[in-house]
């Protein structure tokens, strides 16, 4: 754990800034917490007017303090929380809560005032949570420095929240026991410490098995993606994004003042880091659940044990849907199955004990599935009958949990009967869950976890290419205030970077374009060359298939006349003369900067399978080449790549090279807003791919 | 009410046979049940061997009772139920519930054995529930005629269940207050009373505000549907279908030896009948509370009101994922909000009162927004923050919701402390979920099941057509056992449906060719005519863009030598010469028939979108023109129906009028199993479309 977070979660004293006497005070409900909560070290409520508070010494001021503290909280009103802070340094704490609100969320002003608490920080060196923020808890320390009304039970799920609000909503439903957590923090606006430092601090945290996240934005997402991709690799990630569609991001952006990433941007990081994204709130309770109590799941092979064959089906549906497996039964565990179970019962998978099983009977099929190899993971179904057993079938599934290294999660169904059995199996670390959809998806987030710790690590490719000229063009054309670059610039750009591009050359005039036409050889494509014309086409500028020496001249002259008459004062520089590439399946590869994540690399066949079917994938860069691949199956025209209707296979290997060179190009030069490559040319399988237009766009010099 | 299921609900008497003295059997728990429910009638146990059991007189047989009986259940060992149920029959019972198992779910015998229950329920007009289910509760009545441990509270959803066992979780969940019925069936295996039955009989019971439904499989899918249609006009239709996905099926099918039909027609039928498809049990109840309580929904704008942001704003992402609005206040509503709240709330959509509102704040905030004509639903969230008044702020929600005809939801979260203000909405018919999604999701269905009211009603269109035509034809082919047709014959069963269809006949020889050629005009197309070759692409059998009458002489010797060759004894009629049509947008229209909801009719755009995308949407047929209209809008590539990049609009109308004359096709001649126009030729809008190939599969004459 990072040294300085240490401070936050176990220190030795603790100070509340501006610690009230009055019970119905947030500053109040802080040292209550603290001290109901169990804290065991000093702690210090600072109030110039009072002499104690709930029996703890008070103080003027933390300078007034003789011994050395670890953590302050502060809770003053917004105008006096900057001389606070600053005592807080002047005294050498490293670790400050600012629980107090009235900053960024409230516009601009507050926002300076933010700013300020910044710098103050920055000046002594203080980490900094929130400002307007719950508060943080530590459950094994124990510290609970909140204003919640409570302290929630211990348990192995560190969870930290943007939403103050959200996080007392999750703590009452943790005091009514469906949760249990490590560590918890309420981040309020983030000025300093965010999740990446968090998640930093937790990864090496032994009370903490999984990180759950409640998220408004992330506004280093590229930051976001490098830190979480290596937490991954030891702890689970899962997140509840919120603000994905446009009505939700403005409630966001009114909310916090955040400026929201696209929804296309963060489902991509959210994949590249190997981050789970819940899709609701009890998902991220679900799966945390699971993550927390259960051993990793090894495969993807799910056994169902129930005793109705409805919520068996049920269950089956979402495995399915979820893209996991039915297991198949060793035929030693049917033949087991069968000689144990009525007749009338199913021996496959799912495994119906029958409405009138008993717990022996529960016990007799789980152990036998529970050890059976094929089996990876297990849902135990169970309906209240009238001869159901309910706490002794949860019992013997606790037993048998314990004498394998499986997941095994429970959905006993009912509340009036079951709740009895169902807090059996919680309190034993088997999540429950009311309906058997959710059980299947908990398992099928276990296995999307083995999925990530099984990826290859993660590598930029970087290829030898000409860094220089592309600077100096680029510096050239922000200096002339030219912002966007199309064409025989491009080709530059693409050219240094290693791209195979047609060739071609400007002619100022009809003799030259024939001269370069010859030499090229016939068919050639003339393109007017113009700085003040990107969209060539619109204006008649592009002829195709020129072949011979009239067609070209015939070309030039019509080209040049519409471009003067269709662009009035347009610069003409004459026509590009290219040499004409084969006809190949057309490809789409763009980027452009998200506000939150930076370039956003886009992959798609080109044509109406862009522009109607919007079939398009995304990777926030950098990205290796693992996920450049994993770009080409993700469309839904994917199976086009590899051929159909008798045509050959294209060529992958040459678009993923494409992809990892735009990759290295957006990433080495931040001044490129945007790109589009429309269309790559893409042949079969060993003839590679030709960039045939490209356009960029600039952000201005400053 | 229908007469005869009235008997199920409202008995004055009820037999139980094979009623036990043992408590630990089921029988017995029907009894006890009946006796405990309150059920106010005359109960006979039926034992030969007892006097009386729980205070009622036994009598060896129903045909020892001296009165009349309306009910009986009957759970005796299988052997016995025939007997049981022919007795049932001599005392003019006419209402039978057969809660015994070992029917259909057991096998062939099981078949066999239930068979001959029907059989001997229509002897005697009798009308039976089950075999092999949990019984019938009518919480009105009250009559609680199942072995559940329990009887469920009151309330006004109506609910029925293939899977008896899922009823036991259902019930126990109910009888810990989360929900309550009107009645509740197990239907078993459905031998006779099914969901169609129920719906009719609910449809207009006062006590049945919303209709909910388990099922596994829908064997008579039409008259689902069509009863359905009728039944959503007065009360909204829930439902879960499990065994969705393949694996699930298999776990249907093994299960209760259902048919599962296909997916696409589960999800064709269910939106033309108008029954909402829950994905999940929750979302089922989810659904259902809302229909239950809540007044109906007259628009799609929905109201937030929160005190915490967070859970807003994921409310928001939910209702706009699913299509719903956020409202716009009425700017009387954002002055008076500004007026009322403090400075920091935000008075737009969703209101935000602030972390530290107590119940008389949100009482203002819901008050004024309950009354906006802007608002058609509201959502209020609620997090228990320390200082939140979660009780009088339920009392608050429930006091406004009794002025308005408006939907309101309740998200109070959390559960240690929320759980008294959760308990005080449900009591008061105001659903409360865990998570805004939930609220906002239910919500949604709402303005689902608004939309449904508003459909126009179902109308199948007729076109005069020439019936007999492809009568006659049909039963010709398959008098000669040719159940695959093809061009020629497809041509004239097309054109008897009033298709233009592009002039052809067949030539024996070239001369005959060429005089038909110059007959039509050039270009032409020549394909072989066999009767044997139905893939006539495949052996080089089509010819196209001939252009004079010696490319027609080359083309037919070439194809008749070709065809003889690549398909021996094939017997060859010559060739069909065929005008050329100009190319349009080439479209498939095709249909197979469901085993379970028949003829499902498919439409996309042909080529790659079909084979490559699966871009293809589905309807049941029949169906009327709306329905037709409706499927060119579900295609993904749905814009290049309106034309794109400069291309003109095509003819839709074309395309509609296609589909609803197949649509009558396919419903006229059910021995038409598959059926595909690939492609239809689709012109600019007000140029029709004409059909360029069809093939035909029938079902063999029996």
């Amino acid at each position: 754990m990072e040294d300085k977070l240490q401070a936050f979660f176990t220190p030795k004293a603790v100070a509340v800034i501006g610690a009230s006497r009055s019970p119905d005070k947030l500053s109040y409900a802080v040292v209550h917490n603290l001290a109901e909560g169990g804290y065991q070290g000093a702690l210090y409520p600072i109030n110039p007017k009072a002499d104690e508070i709930l029996g703890y010494k008070a103080y003027p001021s933390v300078l007034d303090i003789p011994d050395p503290i670890d953590l302050a909280v502060i809770v003053v009103p917004y105008k006096w929380v900057p001389d606070a802070l600053r005592e807080c340094g002047e005294k050498g704490i490293q670790a400050v809560v600012v629980i107090s609100a009235g900053f960024r969320e409230t516009g601009h002003e507050g926002m300076e005032r933010e700013q300020e608490l910044v710098r103050i920080a920055e000046e002594y060196g203080i980490r900094l949570i929130g400002p307007n923020c719950l508060g943080v808890i530590d459950a094994h320390t124990p510290l609970n420095a909140t204003f919640a009304a409570g302290t929630p039970p211990k348990g192995p799920v560190g969870f930290m929240s943007q939403s103050g609000a959200l996080g007392t909503a999750i703590l009452d439903w943790a005091m009514a026991g469906r949760i249990g957590f490590s560590k918890f923090v309420s981040m309020g606006n983030k000025a300093d410490v965010s999740e990446m430092d968090l998640m930093q601090a937790w990864v090496n945290d032994p009370d903490t098995q999984v990180i759950a996240l409640y998220s408004e934005g992330l506004p280093d997402g590229q930051e976001f993606i490098r830190v979480a991709r290596e937490v991954v690799k030891h702890k689970p990630v899962v997140i509840v994004k919120s603000g994905v569609t446009q009505a939700g991001a403005r409630a966001v952006s009114s909310h916090t003042g955040s400026l929201a990433g696209s929804e296309q941007a963060y489902q991509a990081a959210f994949h590249q880091a190997g981050v789970l994204r819940a899709n609701s709130l009890q998902a991220l309770f679900d799966y945390a659940l699971g993550f927390a109590y259960q051993p990793p799941i090894k495969g993807d092979r799910v056994a169902i044990i129930t005793n109705a064959g409805g919520p068996g089906i049920l269950a089956t549906d979402q495995l399915e849907r979820a893209g996991m497996k039915l297991a198949r039964l060793d035929p030693e565990t049917i033949e087991k199955l069968n000689a144990a179970l009525p007749e009338a019962a199913s021996s496959a998978n799912p495994v119906d004990v029958l409405g009138d099983a008993l717990a022996d009977r529960y016990k007799i099929a789980l152990d036998l599935v529970a050890h059976d190899p094929n089996v990876d993971g297990i849902i135990v179904i169970l309906t209240p009958q009238a001869m159901t057993e309910i706490e002794e079938t949860a019992r013997a599934v606790v037993e048998i949990s314990k004498q394998v290294d499986k997941p095994i999660v429970g959905c006993f169904m009912g509340e009036f009967r079951s709740e009895a059995g169902q807090k059996i199996l919680t309190a034993n670390g088997i999540p429950n869950y009311d309906v058997p959809e959710r059980a299947a998806a908990t398992l099928n987030a276990l296995s999307w976890y083995r999925e990530v710790k099984h990826r290859p690590a993660f590598e930029a490719e970087s290829f030898d290419v000409d860094n220089d000229s592309v600077r100096n063009l680029l510096d050239s054309a922000r200096a002339e205030g030219r912002l966007e670059i199309g064409d025989a610039e491009a080709r530059s750009i693409l050219s240094a970077y290693g791209f195979r591009i047609p060739r071609s050359e400007i002619a100022a005039d009809a003799d030259e374009a024939v001269r370069l036409a010859d030499e090229f050889g016939y068919p050639v494509v003339l393109k007017v060359a113009s700085p003040d014309i990107l969209h060539k086409t619109d204006v008649g500028g592009v002829k195709v298939g020129l072949q011979n020496a009239t067609d070209v001249r015939d070309a030039f002259d019509l080209i040049v006349y519409r471009a003067q008459r269709y662009v009035p004062g347009a610069k003409i520089w004459g026509c590009l003369v290219q040499e004409m590439v084969p006809q190949g399946m057309e490809v789409l590869v763009g980027m452009n900067r998200d506000p939150q994540f930076g370039p956003l690399v886009t992959f798609g066949l080109g044509g109406i399978y862009v522009e109607v079917l919007k079939d398009v994938t995304f990777r926030v860069a950098p990205f290796g080449r693992n996920e450049a691949q994993e770009m080409l199956g993700e469309i839904r025209a994917r199976a086009l790549l590899d051929g159909v209707r008798g045509e050959p296979p294209k060529d992958k290997d040459a678009i993923v090279d494409t992809l990892l060179r735009i990759n290295q190009l957006v990433t080495d030069f931040p001044e490129i807003l945007e790109l589009d490559i429309n269309p790559l040319m893409v042949y079969e399988r060993g003839r590679g791919a030709i960039p045939l237009d490209m356009r960029l766009i600039l952000r201005p010099a400053q």
